[in-house]
């Protein structure tokens, strides 16, 4: 793991920049005695780690007492994406857009990304409990098919917060009955882009004994502010 | 209002006794120099505000700065109650736990339950705000039929958690798209007594557009500790 550039956020929080091999990564953490509990924190379906929500959460949480790490997706991000990539997004969010079925495209599209990113996760997070300043334990926050996928994989998973499930691969709605940590699934009621009984079903499937649900009125990006303080809430009782 | 009785609890909320003409009630509230937020708490369908559960999340919220009071609804808790109302608890209690259907049972003995109840708890309403003690904004907390009833008619009201609502009378379901106060609906996931899809029902009927929904896994008495926080802070958000 490599830092490549660093800055001091207004709130004290550290962001650096990091490379491990190919993965590009940001760390958000602020200045601490002891070590850090950690968050690995993905936007869903691979979108880019500096999203500006992403990055706003993120930082929320850092200034909680957190270290919060994220990568992006081959692909996805700052990482060189293929043609056939971009032509599968595109078509995705056109059919979204148009209101179609997604399922297929959804499939063949995120169903591999999920494969491929939930190694890279786990040799993130290697390299971040290797950092003097980190400590575990260690959250999931966010992209709802990899936290699955990691939570059934990485028992150093120890809670996770996932948003929204109304579209995850068929792989990973099957390994959610697997799932033990304890979990905070937060759904947008009317999201345009995820079928609210899908994500019902998600939640009722999911195998942990202590999972709470956190619906809201409004859109996908609507999210009202408390949210984070609620997530922040949930991981201090799991993870401090 | 006429108080008769008070002791004072280990957490330093006095808890007082007192009655309204025939209705009994109690008052939960810390010392204050300032007036207070007052929340009305109520438990669903009349069960007794001596209630444990109901005490206790009463004098949870109190020692956070709140005036708590609740009242019993005629024929229910201290209050006198009917031959008749007795034999129509007791075939309610029977029906639910053979898992028979209810609408019928519910329909007729909680339908008139709440229709009475209300206008008491606007008595109490006015009774409580003239205290010095107690200045408002006013919450309510609890029985979720009351609350749709009185979110609609008392504008005082601002700011409303209700619990469960798989069974709600059909007037307060219809009710339910002209409250418009902020609310929290709290829903068992397993709740032998409140079927889940008309709970989630009735959080879409809402009118508000400032709504959240928590559910937990668990049968009807299992709400994690957690939510009484939660639970708080939805309050500090809108009444303080």
């Amino acid at each position: 793991m490599r830092f490549t550039s660093e800055r001091r956020l207004d709130d004290g929080v550290l962001e650096r920049e990091f490379t491990l091999g190919e993965i590009p990564g940001t760390l958000w953490a602020p200045d601490s005695a002891a070590p850090l509990p950690l968050i690995l924190t993905a936007h869903n379906n691979g979108l880019p780690r500096r999203e500006p929500r992403l990055v706003a959460r993120a930082r929320q949480s850092a200034a909680c007492g957190y270290a919060v790490a994220s990568i992006d997706a081959a692909g996805c991000g700052d990482r060189p994406r293929s043609a056939a990539d971009e032509r599968a997004r595109a078509e995705l969010r056109r059919a979204m857009r148009a209101g179609e079925p997604v399922d297929e495209i959804f499939e063949s599209f995120i169903g591999p990304l999920v494969e491929k990113a939930a190694p890279e996760w786990r040799t993130a997070l290697d390299a971040l409990l290797a950092l003097p300043e980190i400590g575990g334990p260690v959250g999931y926050s966010g992209w709802t098919a990899v936290g699955i996928r990691l939570a059934v994989t990485e028992p150093r998973i120890a809670a996770a917060t996932l948003f929204a499930g109304g579209y995850v691969p068929r792989a990973q709605r099957e390994e959610a009955r697997r799932v033990t940590a304890p979990l905070l699934l937060l759904l947008q009621w009317d999201d345009e882009g995820n079928p609210r009984e899908r994500a019902l079903d998600l939640f009722d499937a999911f195998g942990t004994r202590e999972k709470t649900l956190h619906a809201n009125l409004g859109g996908h990006t609507g999210t009202p502010w408390f949210e984070a303080e609620d997530g922040n809430r949930f991981f201090d009782r799991h993870l401090k």
